[in-house]
Parts: C-alpha cells; structure tokens; sequence
C-alpha cells in the first residue's frame, strides 16, 4: 500500500459538500480502486460558521484558498470555488508553482486561462484535471482524451447547458413563453447569479471551448466562438419547430472543416427523433465524431452535487492511481493557434419575422432571399389577428454570409415589422 | 521522444485490418497524443495471400499467433482472432508469459477466462486490456474503470448485441415475423457462423459478464447470468408491446441487490420514451448507474471495423502513454466470487399465451395467477380467428418465483393452447 493521497479542497458549495461526503461515504472502495487512502488535509471556503451537514471537524481550516493550495500536508489541491478570476485563479497558480497537482470544476478558468496553466502545470510536472468543468457527471473530457484517442476528432456538438435546455423544454411541454419559464427558474433558484451566464450561453461556451481544444488540438480561445443566448426564442419558434419535426436547443457545435475552425454556441433546430432533439429537462448530452468512431452520444446530469463530485473523485482517482497525460491531450506547448473559419460550413436555416399585412409583403421578402442567392424549402404564414403577419421560412442549405446579406437587405423592403430571427437547423 | 511502442496484430479479419489502417492514416497523430511512435512489427493471420486491401508488406509474417506474441520486437500483442480456446487463448497466454502487454477485442476468452488472465498478467507486471470486447467503439470500460471510480456502482444495463437490436426494430418497422428477418440477416452477413451467439444472446453475455464483474468488483462468471434469446419473440409481441408504449429489446442487466447478484440478459420490455425504448438498429448502448452520479449512457456503434479498431487503439494508447490499472480495476486477487441472488428483484412482468376458446378460460388463468399472489394490472384478449384465442396479461410487481409457480400451475386449468411467453417490463 502506498501512502496517502491527501487533499485540499477550497470551495464548501454543492460540489465541494458532494466531494466530502464521496470521500467519506466511500473511503474502502476508493482505496480498493487505487491502492491509496484519499484523505483530506484541510479545507476552506468563505465562512466557517456555515452548517453544511456534512462533518468537517478533522479538517484543518483555511481562511484563504491560497494559503490551503501550498500547504505540507496537500498533494493535490481541489479548486471549487469558480469564476475566471479571483481567489480561484490565484490559488491554483499557487497550487501549480508549490508543485501540487490540481483537480478543478472551473470550466471558466480553463476557458479563460486554459493554455497558460496548462503550460505551467506541464512545466512543474503536475496534473491539472478538471472533467467536473464540462458536461457534470459525464466523463467527457476522459471520453475525447483517451477513449477516442485513435481518432481524429470531425465535430463535437453538445446541450452543455441543464438550465437552458429546461427551459425550452419546459416552454414546449407547458406551452409557456421565455418570461414565464424564466422567472420560474428565478424562483425554483436554478440559474446563476448573473443569469446571462445560463441563458446568455456564456456557461456552456466555456465548455465547448475547452472540448474544442482537445478535440482539435488547438489553443483553449473563448473569444473565436460564436455565442448566442435563448433569450430570443419565442414559444412560437419552438411550436412552429415541433410543427415541423424538430426541437430548439442550445446547441454547441465545434469542427475542423476545410473552411478552418468552426465553433458555436448558439440556438439550433435539430430533429425530434435524434438523441438531441429527445432530451428533456436539465439533462446534458455530449456527441464526439471521429472519423474511425462515427459518432458516441453520452448523456447524463449536467450538474448537481453528485454527479459533479462524481467527476472530481475520477480525476482524484486518476491522479492516486497515478495516471496523468497532458492537460489537454497533447503538450500545450504544441497546441495550435485556432485559425478561425472565414465562413460556416452551410446549413439550411429557419427564420422567423413578422410583416406589415399588406398585399406582396411575403413576395417581396423571397424576392430579397432570391437576390442573396438563397433557395427557400418552405414558407408559411400563420394565424394571425392584427395587422402584423408571422412568416415562418426554412431555406435550403445556404451560406451564413447569404443569409446575413438576406437580412441586413430586408428592411429597405419595407414591409419587416419586426427584426427576423434566424435559427441553424444543424444536421445529426 | 521515447522509443517506439510496438506491435503484433493476430487476426486480420474487419478489427484487425481496422486497426492497421488507423495506425497507417493516423501516425502522426498517435505519436504527438502518446509520446511515442506506434508501429507494427509483425502480423498473423491464417491466410497469407489473401487481399485485405490494406499495406501489409512493411510488417514481417508469423504463420503461428504464439510465435507472434513471444517476438522480441513485440512490445504489445494484439489478439484479434476470437474464440474462448484454440489459438487466442494460447497466444494471450504467451504474451503474458514473455511479459508483453496485451490488447484484444475477445470477449468470450475473458468472459471465460478473464480471472485466469488478469491474475497472470497482473503478475507479470503487464496490461491486458479489452475496451474492443464491449459495445464495440463506446468507451464504457474506460467510463466504468476510471471515469465512474467515485461510485458505487447500482446497475449496469445495456443492448450489445446489434444484430439482435437490429431484427427486433426491423420486424416492428417493417411489422415481418422473427423467420423472415432472420433470413434477411443471414443473407446479409449480419449473423454470427453460429448465429445462437447472437440470436441466443451469448455474445452480448460474455459482454454483460465482463461489465458486471467491473462494476461490483467480482469475479467474472458467465455462468452465473441468466441468459435468453430472441428467437421466441413473435411480431404479435412486438405489436402488443408497442400498443401499450414499450419496446422489446434484448437487455442485460446487472445489479447487486441487497438480494445479491443477479445478472440477465434476456428480451424486457422498455418504455418507448426511454433512451433505451429509442434505441434502434445495430447500434448499442450502456447505461451505468452510480450512487452519486446517477445514470450515464453511452451509446454508439457495437461492431464494425472503425469503430472496434477505436477501441482497440485506445488501449494501445493508454499503453504508449503508460496508463495502466488492473485489469477490472481493482487488483484480481481481490476480486470476489460472485453470490448469486437466490431471488431477482421484483417486476412487473409481460405473459403472451394461447388459451382454447372456451368459457371461462380467462378466469382460469387469472384464478391460477392470484393463487401465486400475482395482481394484474392489465388484461387483454385480442383478434382471433380459431379456436385459439391469444391472450396478453401485465401484471403488477411480483417475484420471478411466484410467477413461474403460476406458469407451472397453467397447464393443468385445461385452457392453455401454447407455452406461455413471460417478459420481464424494465423499470429505467
């Protein structure tokens, strides 16, 4: 037997709890998997006062995550604190440079400063783990490392986001529009403090930013992603989507085309009957495509206290087994600069506006769309009582900069009462 | 760079020739995610002369898969032969005993000697690894060994036998009886030599026995599985099924109750809804349940040529970049004899029968099902146009043992015109 691993954990939240209590609930079967006892040194979090129902009291106390990062008695420093900068981001610069090994949930610290810790990490020789940032539970980050490491990664698509996919799944099984959904959230304490982090798609671009760097071996970088948030999704959207066979969700897509790199978070319709399109509720699903592979789906909760502390003990695992490979698959020092695509690989798209009900309104709009090169499968105007029309349009498949010319040349049409939403209908 | 890792492949069947056509397109790849290159020093196969249509003159040829293993310039062997005895069983062997790693995709070799093996190559200090043996490209021996470490582990289920799942959705797409499908199967290549390995849910035993002696800890034993076909499922079960909004699916299930170990694979009935109900054509899927990361499900394709060489490579890279755990995750010798369940855990269950068309038959088989303490939840006499009337009954929850007793008793009421057919209904 080996000696022990022994823990610090900075961050007494869900997560840190869930940690303790795995920790102490599972000590025999954690030292029968890893040959090792994983203990915990000592802990630290904003108040010491708070009663977190889990027993702490053989744990020595920090006030500051740095000072418990550094400590004699940690091997490896567990950060559950979050946010991208801050006591987080210090600590575990601490934790690096006193050569401990770090295990995080910080999906935007990595996605903020991934390549510079993972650079240092590598330089000191530890570990910097972190498959609780992405997807909860799910062991992602182990499944694109290691599991398709024979592969060369295609795309990488994923609903990353519990709150947000609740919340359009809830819109259609209720019938309920974006305002009511959202103060319910509100309410029920399931969106952030800043909920533009949720329904901004802010959270879950920081997750498809790192799964994108491991996919495609290239630099973590947040800023070449397209973002876009659910706030603009009407209950119309999703019951005229549903009408035509498919659901909206927050759909994060990542490939490497020939076009160059190619990463999105943002509203997409995709078809009722693929995986994608039948997840209901908070639940996160990945999908990996590699060109020996085809295509792996792994679902499961997305957050959680113990479906995130399920993730933290498979990197406390990895690391007491002494397991370890570079942080992001591939030595940082050798990860690539994103070259961003110039354009997106083209898609067929949905487009939603309204018009002033006045006679060659819709002629005047496809006519737009014709100019702009873009062809239109379908086309319908629906039940309407005022002199607005809603005009719903599916076009084929057509370039992104098409349809942005389409748009941007509606409104000397003059009869757009309303700006057109446009909604990528991704292929599964 | 480190040295070289490198290889011996027996068996240049569909995996085989996958694998050394992952290694050919992607070198340069493999060598900057594991460190080292990864060659092939040497294959086997049983014909020389065939055309495999891939490049194999580089590679030296060894008739005898022993005399492969046993190659000073074999670091790795890969044993994609097959068969539980014979030449797999005797080269694995070797390898281990010359103190080489192995890799090999043979899930009946360590469904049936996989205790034998892992204590030989934990001895020897070397890897047997086998992520190709089960749902082929999904990667759920690394999900359940490293990715789940944190939990205890409550269930295994899955469906990973794609032939099955492919005639099972193919009769109810096309509403054709189990003979004709079968046919269809076999003269398209879909079928086992032996075709009781898939339709007799063999195959996807030797799989199920692997994953239950992972997720809990004991030693594999595929004979203490309860294990059935598909082949007595009529296209009328399917009908029934689907009228009351399940899916048949030929299903393994593995728990350790406080009842003990129970381990299945046999047709149940799923809820339609369920990922497992939605699961269609050849392609697998695991679902894992642990104490505190809830379900996780994997789903992708179980055969195939890329998709098992995927899996094959993944172990060859863990290899290359010395990750190494035992065998099933905890050291062999600690792994323990498996105490089967003297009961199953209680279900409702599905019965399909014939009863001769005379009065008060119904009321006999219902009289001899309450005698057993059975309750019915539903009920029901359909379509016919003999003497014979199918009958279709659910009950509510009940032990396997009180049901058998009552088929046991049916006979004797006089009424019953076929065997009946019992199904066990899933709960997810």
């Amino acid at each position: 037997m080996s000696t022990p691993l022994r823990l610090g954990i900075a961050g007494l939240g869900t997560v840190g709890v869930g940690t303790v209590r795995i920790i102490q609930r599972q000590a025999a079967l954690l030292t029968a998997r890893t040959g090792r006892d994983i203990t915990i040194s000592a802990v630290s979090a904003r108040s010491r006062d708070k009663d977190r129902g889990v027993r702490l009291g053989d744990y020595a106390w920090e006030d500051d995550a740095v000072a418990l990062a550094t400590r004699d008695d940690v091997d490896v420093f567990v950060e559950l604190i979050g946010g991208d900068e801050g006591p987080a981001k210090a600590a575990v610069e601490a934790a690096i440079g006193a050569g401990k090994h770090v295990v995080t949930a910080n999906k935007a610290l990595l996605a903020m400063h991934g390549q510079a810790l993972a650079e240092a990490a590598e330089a000191a020789g530890v570990a910097l783990r972190y498959e609780a940032a992405v997807a909860g539970g799910i062991p992602v980050i182990k499944a694109l490392t290691e599991g398709l490491a024979g592969n060369e990664i295609t795309r990488v698509m994923g609903v990353m986001n519990g709150t947000c996919n609740y919340i359009l799944t809830r819109m259609q099984s209720a019938g309920l529009d974006y305002d009511t959904v959202f103060k319910e959230c509100e309410e029920l304490g399931y969106l952030e403090a800043d909920p533009t982090l949720d329904v901004g798609g802010i959270d879950a671009g920081h997750k498809l930013a790192i799964l994108a760097a491991i996919a495609f071996g290239t630099r973590v970088d947040y800023d070449a992603l397209t973002i876009e948030g659910i706030e603009r999704i009407t209950i119309e959207d999703i019951e005229q989507a549903a009408d035509m066979g498919y659901r909206i969700k927050l759909l994060g897509v990542a490939q490497n085309s020939g076009r160059g790199f190619e990463a999105r978070m943002t509203p997409c319709l995709v078809p009722e009957s693929s995986p994608l399109g039948q997840l209901e509720g908070p639940t996160n699903m990945v999908v990996l495509e590699g060109d020996s592979v085809g295509q792996i789906v792994l679902r499961g909760a997305g957050a959680g206290e113990g479906p995130t502390a399920s993730a933290v003990m498979a990197d406390v695992c990895d690391i007491a087994r002494g397991l370890d490979l570079p942080v992001f698959g591939v030595p940082a020092s050798s990860l690539k600069t994103v070259q961003a695509s110039t354009q997106d690989t083209p898609s067929a798209y949905y487009l939603r506006m309204e018009l002033f009900d006045k006679p060659g309104a819709l002629a005047r709009i496809a006519s737009v769309m014709g100019e702009s090169g873009i062809s239109i499968d379908r086309m319908r105007q629906y039940g309407h009582s005022s002199e607005r029309a809603p005009v719903l349009i599916v076009t084929h498949k057509t370039s992104k900069d098409a349809l942005d010319a389409a748009i941007a040349a509606m409104p000397a049409t003059g009869v757009l009462a309303s700006d057109p939403v446009a909604l990528r209908i991704e292929t599964l």
